[in-house]
């Protein structure tokens, strides 16, 4: 029986810190806001937007929708973009990728102010993470994970790590983030051969697999701890994640559930990156 | 007995398609240029700089020094800077790091043109390389141990490959660029723990540890192909690898020598990035 890490418990700690910090904010006449540019009305960002402004009201924080249609030219999203950057009262910019497939992608986050760019998007952030700095904010996803992490007191430093996927948004800043904290990390996809037998090696697993109860018993041991990225709708169209939890429970050490664990710690992160964004800004705060 | 990966082969190829590309420089009558900012007179620096100057002379580059006293003051660094980004007939920059420490180099080295940033120092560049993107130059080192496993047929797709040493400068930039070329990429650094087991277990080793002679026969076995980033100073004051070359030549499948390796390659990458930078900016190439 592994140990349940909770994506709730963790929340509630990470929420607990939110709220001193809007606390300061507040004796400054300052309210955090969060500024969501979404193009088009994807089911998965329409939810992801529902729990990120639910999150917003419970914590004192306020919000602005930008919405664009799904055919917005370049001008008005780089519009809405400059708008944003402008907005003195906006601390902090979620802006929903992938975008229309016509847009510049790269043009257009590049073009978001590198201190507003609280899910770390921009080349500027992915540098800092990169190289390690404390400048920038990390992608929230990633950043999840290693609160859940740090909230179990999971000691990184000299452990094996494998990351499960190397996508920019988490697998690669996955594995800068537990590089920083002294593990020793490795980085597994689809061209990984024998996979099982790599991943059993680690101590730590962050999987980001991006298909669902792919990580089977097969792949992990005792004294294994499991952070599970994962969020897919199975046959059944219950929620799962990326590692057959029936299968992995009994083995591992720790291990998160789908739903909560990383989604929720997630949101939280994203509210906590406005926060700090808006404690920067007021010089309240530095990195 | 191992194969000897010899920078000086590789230099010979790649020297090849530098001149091919400077002729079709010369009839669009362009002459490369390499503009080179030394911040005082550390010997690294000069003996780098002498070496990148001699090729630069050996395939028809021109080049520009920008040399600065030890203590110059930050508005004198980018002002050179400010020059070199304006000249219309300087095509890539090398600036020497580290800078001298009352310098802020995060701010200098993100002054500089990021198309004339042939050595991948810039924070975009940087998330080029660590997003796999196809913009900008990476680092010359690691692209030079790229280099020699391309130019020796090396096939790392599927292969388990072991960086040792997380710098900004090879560790980092050489596992996204093993990463990209879909190896199972693992990080080793001084934290470690039993790095001899780890390093076995990999087909392909890349060596940034920054110590003479550090990995020796404990750390490899048959099969593996070792590139070694070190130039080190031994006691008896000859130039040294990471590797300790005579325990490892017999065990390993091929090996690059120190010196005879990744230093001379790396030369010649810097000024192919040079010549790259001016057929990029006439239109001649795209990326």
């Amino acid at each position: 029986m592994a140990k349940l890490l909770s994506g709730k418990e963790v929340t509630a700690s990470l929420n607990e810190e939110i709220r001193k910090k809007t606390e300061l904010l507040t004796a400054h006449h300052i309210t955090p806001k969060l500024g969501i540019i979404r193009i088009g009305e994807r089911e998965d960002d329409i939810s992801y937007e529902r729990g990120a402004t639910k999150r917003c009201e419970t914590l004192g924080v306020s919000y602005e929708k930008f919405l664009l249609p799904e055919d917005a030219s370049e001008e008005m999203v780089l519009n809405t973009i400059a708008q944003v950057n402008e907005a003195d009262d906006i601390h902090g910019v979620l802006l929903f990728r992938p975008l229309p497939r016509h847009l510049d992608e790269n043009k257009i986050i590049n073009a978001l102010a590198v201190e507003k760019d609280i899910d770390g998007i921009t080349d500027r952030s992915m540098a800092s993470v990169f190289l390690g700095k404390q400048t920038g904010f990390a992608p929230c996803t990633p950043s999840a994970c290693m609160k859940i992490l740090d909230h179990y007191g999971i000691d990184c430093s000299g452990k094996k790590a494998v990351v499960i996927g190397r996508s920019p948004v988490v697998g690669k800043p996955a594995a800068m983030m537990l590089l920083q904290k002294n593990a020793t990390v490795t980085i597994c996809h689809t061209k990984t051969k024998d996979m099982p037998s790599v991943v059993k090696e680690a101590d730590i697993v962050i999987v980001a697999a991006g298909r669902a109860g792919v990580i089977g018993a097969d792949y992990l041991r005792a004294g294994q701890t499991v952070i599970d990225v994962g969020i897919n709708v199975n046959e059944e169209g219950k929620l799962c994640g990326d590692v057959n939890f029936a299968d992995a429970e009994p083995v591992v050490d720790a291990i998160t559930p789908v739903p909560g664990g990383v989604g929720s710690v997630t949101t939280s992160v994203l509210i906590e990156h406005v926060v700090d964004a808006a404690l920067l800004k007021a010089g309240l705060a530095i990195l």
